[in-house]
């Protein structure tokens, strides 16, 4: 593993007797050996892994209560886990404790078509969901790259490639039940479309990152299957031309589903990767959903842009075979980018800029990573001003861990000159921490440091992420 | 003034010299003048007034900051003030102290036509905001029913007649500027579409009605001016039937822009107010926005829908000023209903429930109100599941405000029983603040109650709102 990228913390003691009395609780649902905590001391993330003191695997809300309880009383550390699949390290036990494996909770609770809404148990992933209620003609849009728990999926405010049309998790979860740090259960909404009564807490818990509260059941909006759908492959002959198109077609307000980009070399890792045949150079993947006649008004405004700012005639994927395997590509696309370079680790950035900056961001951060002496690939979701550089890095390496660290750095504070994010998606964790203060400023982050300490005073829940040492 | 809607509060003292402090530092925007005051102590909520001690006009985010400090330090309630329409009583200065006019701050600070955002002062109306950026082609869709300003509009999370297809303040607020208790001045995001870095203060403070901080500039999202608008009124032969085609049409999915309700005593109210000609049954108004094609399909698919459950042709309003008549009269709705019984005051409900209820619970709560001893009319935003009765009471009637008020609070008891909400739009204040543990439960409460402690220890800011006593 990299030296570059640690943590600093220290690993909190556990008070005699205290595992124990999680093994006389929850008996083989509780697990100390070597293999189960290495593999929840671990994510997608580039971090040395931090180990557990042990793992518990809860079944309800109620247990989950139980567990808050016991180490809230015993000031022990409680970090949620679900898929994993974290990029910044959220679900590393960095000072020690227990983890949380929510993934036996996986139980559709309710689904109310009527109403356009459905209700899971926080590890149910989002492809799970999508098979099972595939026949009520509804489906859930939101899919960051990896099969993640919807309960993930909140705590991190994730989102993915629809988000341009269909909105983050934070637009789309109507209601949490959250067991609280010192194990009450609170349900944060009702099923309303609308609400202004009191604070926003479903809004607070969405993107908290487990260090308010652990999500156990989540109600998220469903959408009606569109009656048409197409996706086609528009190819650009430079990156500045692809992203100016993106910028006419939001501006001209076209409903566009998905609107994606690959740069050169992430074409070429996903044709190697996935056996494809895309031409090979800077493209976007569109896909357009509505009805027949609004689909093709939306493809034939789109290729006007296209066309005009330089881009090739579409390719269409006419198929859902065609759709599916151009977009399982794209969610596969992580994979395909560490294919580029055999044992590499991957640094991903994420940062999100207003899109008349979008142009400006992305070439200046190409022209910055020209010059590393790693390989790279640039994706992005671009619809939202929201792109990814996957640094390719030899693990081993220290000096490749100290350039793609400053290459980042200079990436987020070009993205928060205009007014953007460090993090579109995928959250804080523990690599984005150092950007908080810049970010946010010593008063905002004061607020958030107020609102944490109100909501768990002993520092229990995922301590040592997302908000920065005051 | 009726003397069954009360509140219990205490005035609190004014510290000597403190108002005199403010009068040497704000000269002539600062008064006492009981006329002024009482101006401040009122807003169209049926409460008798409650006067503060003294009035500032601000006209900075710093002079703002300045009040804060003064008013912390002194522990005098703060109070701001907007447009003065809240249905509450969100602005009485229940407990004193100083009433802080923003309608000065009422300039626009930044379009961002590119990015689809601007960013205004908290005094701006949403009338002066679409009359100022109309050049740009771009439109800020909420409009409730008042020239409300946008910082009361996000305080309140409010919403009006385009939610169902554009959402509330809660999905359009991008960024706020706010002022905290102790004169701290923090901005709560960047401008990118979506972020995952940290608490979601925007979130936590739309919807805090002055209780958290006091909202300077707001920063909302635009939209591209359809290129094709129309709006039809569809009348039906019973409420039942107008009801279940809007939840026929949600269901599926028809992206409609608009789609209100109106029992038969709102539109005989709203013939004699706004000299209209509706034909007089219960009925929906629709307004569709897209391309000339799209909206031409959206209005097929509802008048198949409405057609079918008894609907009677479409009246299009086929010219912008007709239209603009219609929407005129729809927005004054709320005064007409007060012309059906001269003199009357109105108690006006919001709840919002899940649309698969909401045939249920209008009906329901009609049948209610029909035994009732006063006029009363339904209007509702019904494709989110949210409607209001007016209750139109003889102000010097104590029965009739009794009366109103348990048949109030059977309505939301309904609507929670149902997973809504006793507001969908209007906010607590001070009327609701009975149904608060009911609808979200002690916990969660608790959890409120939590973050009011950690971000006004003082409990300066509109003290006596929202949260009930513990």
């Amino acid at each position: 593993m990299n030296a570059v990228l640690q943590y600093q913390a220290q690993r909190r003691p556990i008070p005699a007797g205290f595992l124990e009395a999680l093994g006389a609780h929850f008996g083989d649902r509780f697990s100390t050996a070597h293999s189960v905590r290495d593999h929840h001391g671990r994510d997608e993330s580039p971090y040395p892994p931090a180990l557990p003191d042990g793992v518990v695997y809860a079944a309800t809300t109620e247990e989950v209560a139980w567990v808050a309880r016991h180490c809230n009383e015993h000031k022990v550390p409680l970090v949620a886990f679900g898929a994993g699949s974290s990029l910044e390290g959220h679900v590393l036990a960095v000072e020690g404790g227990i983890s949380l494996d929510l993934t036996g909770m996986n139980r559709v609770v309710a689904v109310n078509a009527e109403d356009l809404t459905v209700t899971v148990q926080a590890g149910v992933t989002r492809k799970q969901l999508n098979a099972e209620i595939r026949d009520t003609g509804l489906f859930f849009p939101l899919d960051p790259g990896a099969d993640a728990t919807l309960g993930g999926m909140a705590a991190t405010r994730a989102s993915g490639t629809n988000a341009v049309r269909y909105g983050t998790m934070r637009e789309n979860v109507m209601s949490l039940k959250v067991v609280t740090a010192d194990g009450r259960i609170i349900q944060t909404a009702g099923r309303a479309r609308k609400s202004s009564a009191g604070y926003d807490l479903t809004r607070l818990f969405v993107g908290s990152e487990g260090t308010l509260g652990i999500i156990t059941e989540v109600t998220v909006r469903l959408y009606p299957q569109p009656e048409a759908v197409s996706a086609a492959v528009c190819n650009f002959p430079d990156l500045h031309s692809a992203v100016q198109s993106v910028i006419e077609i939001i501006q001209m307000g076209v409903p566009v589903a998905r609107v994606e980009f690959m740069d050169l070399a992430a074409v070429k890792a996903t044709n190697a990767y996935s056996k494809l045949s895309l031409h090979e150079s800077p493209l976007l993947l569109f896909e357009f959903h509505g009805s027949p006649g609004g689909v093709r008004e939306q493809a034939e405004t789109v290729q006007e842009i296209t066309s005009a700012n330089g881009g090739m005639a579409f390719e269409w994927a006419e198929h859902p075979e065609d759709r599916s395997r151009l977009w399982a590509a794209r969610h596969d696309a992580y994979f395909a980018g560490l294919h580029l370079r055999p044992g590499s680790r991957s640094s991903t950035t994420d940062v999100c800029v207003p899109i008349s900056r979008l142009a400006d961001c992305v070439l200046e951060t190409a022209a910055d990573l020209d010059r590393a002496s790693f390989p790279y690939t640039i994706l992005g979701h671009v619809g939202d001003g929201n792109f990814h550089v996957l640094m390719l890095l030899d693990p081993d390496n220290p000096l490749e861990w100290q350039e793609s660290e400053r290459i980042n750095q200079s990436l987020v504070t070009r993205a928060l000159q205009m007014q953007g994010t460090c993090t579109g998606e995928h959250g804080i964790g523990l690599h984005k921490m150092e950007f908080m203060l810049a970010e946010h400023g010593r008063d905002a982050l004061d607020l958030m440091h107020a609102v944490k300490q109100a909501f768990d005073p002993n520092n229990i829940l995922n301590p040592g992420k997302m908000i920065p040492p005051a």
